[in-house]
Parts: structure tokens; C-alpha cells; sequence
């Protein structure tokens, strides 16, 4: 199944995209969100479908799309996933799983205009494979990781890299600006994803590919962050950890090259679909 | 205003901490979060109180209290913002606020227990004062911070040393455990804090004070907090943000000291009471 949310921001309704049209599913009359997680909300829309399915209205094409999960709990980041990213980036091949939060203020559509922040000259891109957490998760073994996800979504952890990282301190000033995560445009359920830890992810920006690889580069590999973050925080149904990026950003250019108004991010992942979006500036 | 939040846990119902007694306001009809600051709700609640206060029942002593908040967006929080503390954790003092993300499942009353995780050895303590946004605050000028901020509550901002900084990368993985967040007993409205930059805190481990100090040391105030972490995310109303532990944490004595089971942590800053946490195990 792939869950999507469309409508205008802040107040989009759930819905489904089919092969080959969207329908809306707010007669199930629940969001996805942690609470929809919780309650074993994807067993029971699948039941509900089996008699409601027909009677779905088309979504138009036109309609926006917003995050696919309602707001989560958190936003957890693994940075420094890939090798050749770590080297871009003038960083060693972590150990164990860097961690960061992003603000789930910054959670928007996956075609919505990412905003340049005031003051911001690094403004940097970041294709990544995403996690939804399916139930909460505390403590989880290795082998029982992949009980704990729901699904898989796209996302682009936009990057400020002067607030990232040549300001004091940790890293999380320069993710969670306004618009600087946008999800979708779908969460599949995770039968849909045959094997997360070797899918296809690509970033272009106005139409030139810079970032081109596969999660099989992963360090770490999705059950190993699922089951690395829960020895730290209990994750919530809805949840969302994403699993870093692999080489071609910005920064890791000679001479470095950041987004400016008018730029273009088109990004993919295999089987998880695309997302489009404008830098503007900030007004 | 003191607020209160009590019951069991993930069931507490609104309540008002008065001179002489707590009663129980859950005939407003809402709790105190995120929907209740950004719709007036203090304003709204002084008002229903001047006709339904002689109505609300008493809570007894013995119930227990939850956070004041109901789960915020974000616990955000301000590392390094005393200067002896910064010399006893090896710091140097920062020329911006460092922040880093708490995660809001560590959230809990200001007396419950508080979990050594597994395989920690390196718990400890850190009060703080923590501010409580009233509403939805971006690009806030240093002069108008007071504006956006509804008022204060105690924090013990627990953290794990060897989680925090001897694993790779950023702090949030010592800083997110569960029950590493206990706020409360209650938040005071704003008005009822005379000079937030000013206030006597302290915090004693099995009747011994480690940490007595003032808010009147902080590197940056509350009004430069607010203003500076606006610039980089928006806050939400209902958001918090701890400003930061001042010295005698378990990390800056020679040798170390950190929590074992049965330990107990007293804390309290002037005007928003005291909190009482014991040490446990996981289990």
C-alpha cells in the first residue's frame, strides 16, 4: 500500500496512491499518524478497503501533497552513513550510527518549495531513504528490527551548512529550518519494498545528476539503525529516521555549491517515487 | 497561574497548584498543550475560572503529578550556558548558545523514577530552568522574546556521559533516554516570575548539594535563547526549551560521581518549586 496526504498545508486528508490514480480515503476517518500506527491502523484500512475501495473519490493531479505521515514525535537523522559522503564531507567513517534530530517543524511536501533561510549561504541537499516506525520500539534486537517498521519514504534532509557545522555545537541548527524536510510523496508499506538495504537514490539539481548510488553502500543498514536508536530513546508508531546520505551534496564540491533561488531539486529512490522542489528565498 | 498535569501516567488530567491546595480543572475541557497556548488558552482559563473555581475539586496530596505540558513539538535545549559548568565539563565557553534536541519520549512527572538505562554507568544529573513558548515564534527580535514566552518550569535535564560524548557524534543519544526529562510540579505563567534571569537553583543527591547557583550566571538569557533558536527552527506554542545546568554535575567532580539505583536527586529553582527523583534500574 502507498499512504499519501494531500490538500493544502496543515490540513491534509488521507488517501492512497493506486497504480495508476490517487484516492481519497478520509471516509476511513483516522490521519496517518503515531495514533493510526498504534492501533494497527494499516491491518485495518486494508479491511476497510475490501468494502469501501469502490467508493473512494479520485484525488486530481493537481491536488498538492503533503508529509504522507501526520507530524511525528521525531525526527531522527543518522549522519555520515555512506563512506564516500563521510570523505566529502572531511569526516572519518563513524564507528557506530552518528545521530541528529531534525525539527519536525520543518516536515513539508515532498513538492512544496524548500525556503533559503534568512541569512543562509550553504543551503545544501541531501537525498535519503526514510524510516516510519510501525510500533513502539525500546530495546529491539537486531533480528526483530524489521517487526518494528512500517514502512520506507523518500526524503530530502535539506542542510544549512554554515548553521551545521561553523556554528557552536551540534549539528541540529542547521537541519530543522522551516521546509527542510520534505516527505513522500507516499509511504510504502514495507512489503512493498523488497530490500530497503539495496534501492537506487538520485538527486538532481536543475536537471544535472549529483548524487547517483545505492542504500546497498549503507555502513550501517536499516535494521541496524532501528535497532541502534531504540538502545537509546523509545521510538513511537509514526516515527521517522532517516538514514543519511550518500556522496554528491554541496558541500562536498570543489568549490563547494549551494542552492540559490530558482534552483530546481529533483530527487528519487527506487520504488519510493520522486519529489520536485523550488529553493525561494525567504520573504 | 501554576499549572498542573496529574494522574497516572499518559492518562493526567489539567489541574492549578493554588497557595493551599491543587484542584482539578478538567472541566475546561482541554489539556495543557500545544492547541490550548495557541488558542488563548491562559487567557480563556483565567476566565472560565472566575465562574467555575468554586466548582473544581480538590486533589489529594498523594496523586501523582505528570508534566505540566502535555508532549510538546520539541524539547529543545541550550548546552553550556553557565561558564564554571562549561570549565567542569572541559569546554570551552561557547560564543553562541550551543542546542541540541531532547527527545519528548524522556518526558515525565517531576517525581517519578528515573531509569539508569541499560549499560550506562554514567548517569547524572543537571537542573535547569526550562522555558515554555506561548506561541508560534520565528525570527523573534532579542527585544520582543518576552512576547513568545508563557511562562517557566523546573527540568532536570538527566544525561548519560558516555551515551552524550563518548560515542560518536552528538549529544542526543545521552540526552533522550527515557524518564531523562522530568519537568515540573508545575509551570508558572510568566507573570508570576519576577526576573527569570535571576533566580536562586540547586540540586542535592541523597541530601547533598552539588549544584547552587543562579539564573544571574547564565552566558545567555532567556530573552538571547528564545530570540537565537527562532532563527534557526520555529518554535511551536507549547514548546520547551531548558537553558542550560550550571557547575556541580556528577561529570565535573574529581573522581567522577554518577547515579546508582536508589539514589536520590532534589531539585529546585525559586518560585517553581521542587523536584524528587529516585535512581532505578532498568528492568
Amino acid at each position: 500500500m502507498k499512504l499519501i496526504r494531500f490538500g493544502s498545508e496543515g490540513q491534509e486528508k488521507p488517501g492512497l496512491q493506486l497504480e495508476d490514480k490517487r484516492i481519497d480515503v478520509s471516509a476511513f476517518g483516522e490521519d496517518f499518524n503515531e495514533k493510526f500506527f498504534e492501533t494497527n491502523g494499516l491491518e485495518r484500512l486494508v479491511e476497510w478497503l475490501k468494502t469501501n475501495a469502490e467508493n473512494c473519490p479520485t484525488i486530481d493531479d493537481a491536488v498538492r501533497l503533503g508529509s504522507p505521515i501526520g507530524r511525528p514525535s521525531k525526527l531522527v537523522c543518522v549522519g555520515l552513513n555512506y563512506a564516500q559522503h563521510a570523505a566529502e564531507a572531511g569526516m572519518k567513517v563513524p564507528s557506530e550510527p552518528v545521530l541528529f534530530f531534525k525539527s519536525t517543524t520543518a516536515i513539508v511536501g515532498p513538492n512544496d518549495n524548500v525556503i533559503i533561510p534568512k541569512n543562509s549561504e550553504k543551503t545544501d541537499w541531501e537525498v535519503e531513504l526514510a524510516i516510519v516506525i510501525g510500533k513502539k520500539a525500546s530495546y529491539v534486537a537486531l533480528e526483530d528490527a524489521d517487526d518494528y517498521i512500517a514502512g520506507y519514504v523518500l526524503h530530502n534532509d535539506v542542510s544549512e551548512r554554515a548553521f551545521q557545522i561553523e556554528k557552536e555545537g551540534q549539528w541540529c541548527k542547521g537541519k530543522g529550518c522551516d521546509t527542510f524536510a520534505p516527505l513522500g510523496p507516499f509511504m510504502a508499506t514495507k512489503d512493498e519494498v523488497k530490500d530497503p538495504n539495496n534501492l537506487k537514490l538520485w538527486l538532481e539539481v536543475n536537471g544535472e545528476r549529483l548524487q547517483d548510488s545505492s542504500t546497498s553502500d549503507f555502513i550501517f543498514n536499516v535494521q541496524h539503525v532501528v535497532s541502534y536508536i531504540s538502545q537509546f530513546m523509545t521510538l513511537l508508531p509514526g516515527d521517522v529516521i532517516s538514514t543519511g546520505t550518500p556522496f554528491g551534496v554541496g558541500l562536498g564540491f570543489n568549490p563547494q555549491r549551494y542552492l540559490k533561488p530558482g534552483d530546481v531539486m529533483r530527487l528519487g529512490i527506487d520504488g519510493l517515487g520522486v519529489q520536485e522542489q523550488t529553493a525561494v528565498a525567504y520573504k
